[in-house]
């Protein structure tokens, strides 16, 4: 279904973008000599999965025991299952754990032992997960011997393969300097080596896992770190934008919705468009929340626009099937009912979630994970 | 599935109390001569359709398109899309308007025409979508020259069935007060008689449909109104009940979720369960952010608490696929990791949107409109 034959908020992509996207970031990841497991928690789609394999992508990360199955289904062999085990999901852990190479992360040993115990000596690898500054989950770095103890447990008692230390560093998404950035990574780099230094002494060799989007993006400073994971790079979002990680020409996914009214002389306009199709997470622009921000769609396949001055209207406020679009109005009178406009959504993770399905702006239609399960 | 066979997180609706929360409201209708129209938004499903339909209701509100050939499927032949009629989806509308009675919402007679002009002389019902208050979309109720032009332009140039005037007072969801909902309804129902006034001197009789579930619940004072649109009393959520709309016993519907890792001395425990899961929408409890509110299930089928004293977790944080929980440390050791968590979402209309499909505390598994489009 071509993009032009869009009749209700639609999902599309922007191929192009996003394959420009992935060569940057492998690229980035080669040159520092990082490996490359990028997060497929923000695109869902076997498509855009593939579109990461033309990059030589083959390890990725996932956050779900469903989204491990789903892409170990279209040949990923080798993934990470970057959330703490869930011990009642252990026969579909044990499951995967025999058809390809799984990681799986842990905090409490006593979580894992379920999943261990059906996996017929097919032992999943593992990785410990670290608190190296974001204070939300996993123990934190300086509990050395605490985490030296549960390696040796893994590795010892369980037989498993035990492969090092993982963090999530989400306080980045808060940043939005440069300078804020490179501070936690610093932190970061320094809280993971003292683990994985003391796991080292203790004669076991842990591979160093971190790394989020804003990071990835921004940042040259990954002493001590062997693996970055980043996600939503792939289509960036408002979010992304405004903390200053992304131009408006790297946005690669829009939510894009039929205006049913319009006030311009207000500056205007409802949409077909809320809460079930962006999530209903926010940016902050000037102090003011917004759920997305957009353009018209003047033409079937005409490009996006590049740069901020181009996208008048903003997303201001989200009911559960409409949202309210602001702008000045003589921008506002270019549209009206049933015109088409394209809203990057503030958090794209979140809004893929919304649909089974997506349009790329090179005329497919790609099922996602939604689909599937 | 019952429900103690729960391995990741899950919709679980408590049937009695639904049925209880629409027995009530069905009677309050009655009881006040009002036309109940409840609003299917929130449970988006045949199953909790039907049980509407043993109450006697026999007319429905929607808000999207799908909605409303989804409940058309399943028999519902009185169906008022509550949302401005999307000129892109002419085709559908007019298609559904030759199935049912269906009833249109117009702010700008322009968006109509495109669906009139497929309808084959099975023209839909109509309503003026008026501002009573909340200043969200539609005509301002004083704006009577409009409304009695546009009303008079879709009786005569249209030949359609003028139904009346319909507003959305969704500022009673900042409501915190019975007073402060007692004003909103006082100034909606002042409102929008000098409408229907206007559309009366005109010789137009004008249905009047107005009612949310803050102000359905609560308020006894629906003077000039005929026809009430509530949809979330159906399951509440803790949104509702932060605002005193209704009690820890009437919330109808719970996301199970397994615990996948606890620190009981912070009193903190990570569940698998994100805002995949809950959606972002979250309430406010002594001026803090909360996304749900929950209980241990200690036993399959165990009834749920019926007192806010009887919750001890909060949902206080959410990434994409988990949640923080926190509460006392003492209620925090009864969990370990694969031990269960009921929580009640913030919202449940959006909650409900992320799945496709819900348990019964009876046993059951229902399907939702996710499931079938």
């Amino acid at each position: 279904m071509p993009v032009h034959h869009v009749v209700k908020p639609s999902l599309v992509v922007n191929e192009d973008r996003c394959r420009n996207n992935i060569s940057v970031m492998a690229s980035k990841a080669r040159r520092l000599g990082l490996k490359f497991r990028p997060h497929f928690k923000t695109h869902q789609s076997w498509a855009a999965g593939r579109w990461f394999r033309d990059e030589g992508v083959d390890a990725i990360t996932v956050s779900s025991v469903d989204m491990a199955r789903y892409f170990a289904h279209d040949g990923w062999s080798d993934i990470t299952l970057a959330i703490p085990v869930n011990p009642l999901q252990a026969k579909q852990v044990a499951e995967l754990s025999r058809q390809i190479n799984l990681n799986l992360v842990v905090v409490d040993s006593m979580a894992l032992q379920p999943a261990i115990a059906l996996t017929e000596g097919n032992q999943p690898g593992v990785f410990i997960k670290v608190d190296a500054g974001y204070g939300r989950a996993g123990l934190p770095c300086e509990r050395t011997e605490e985490i030296v103890a549960l390696a040796q447990k893994l590795s010892v008692v369980d037989k498993l393969d035990f492969k090092g230390i993982l963090a999530h560093d989400g306080h980045t998404y808060q940043a939005t300097t440069l300078g804020q950035i490179e501070s936690i990574r610093h932190e970061s780099n320094r809280r993971m080596a003292v683990a994985s230094e003391a796991l080292s002494l203790a004669g076991m060799k842990a591979m160093v896992s971190a790394g989020d989007t804003p990071s990835c993006t921004r940042s040259e400073h990954w002493e001590g770190v062997d693996e970055i994971r980043p996600g939503n790079f792939a289509f960036y979002d408002v979010q992304q934008l405004m903390a200053g990680n992304c131009t408006t020409g790297q946005m690669a996914l829009a939510v894009y919705c039929p205006v049913i009214s319009v006030e311009p002389q207000k500056g205007k306009a409802v949409i077909y468009g809320g809460a079930v199709h962006f999530s209903k997470d926010f940016a902050f622009e000037n102090g003011e929340r917004i759920f997305g921000a957009g353009f018209a769609v003047k033409e079937p396949g005409a490009s996006w626009p590049c740069h901020l001055e181009q996208l008048p209207f903003r997303l201001t406020a989200l009911s559960q099937e409409h949202g309210i679009l602001t702008g000045a109005p003589k921008q506002m009178a270019q549209l009206k009912p049933g015109s088409l406009v394209a809203l990057f959504p503030a958090h794209s993770c979140l809004a893929v979630a919304q649909f089974k399905s997506f349009l790329t702006t090179s005329g497919s239609l790609e099922q996602t994970i939604n689909h599937w399960c």
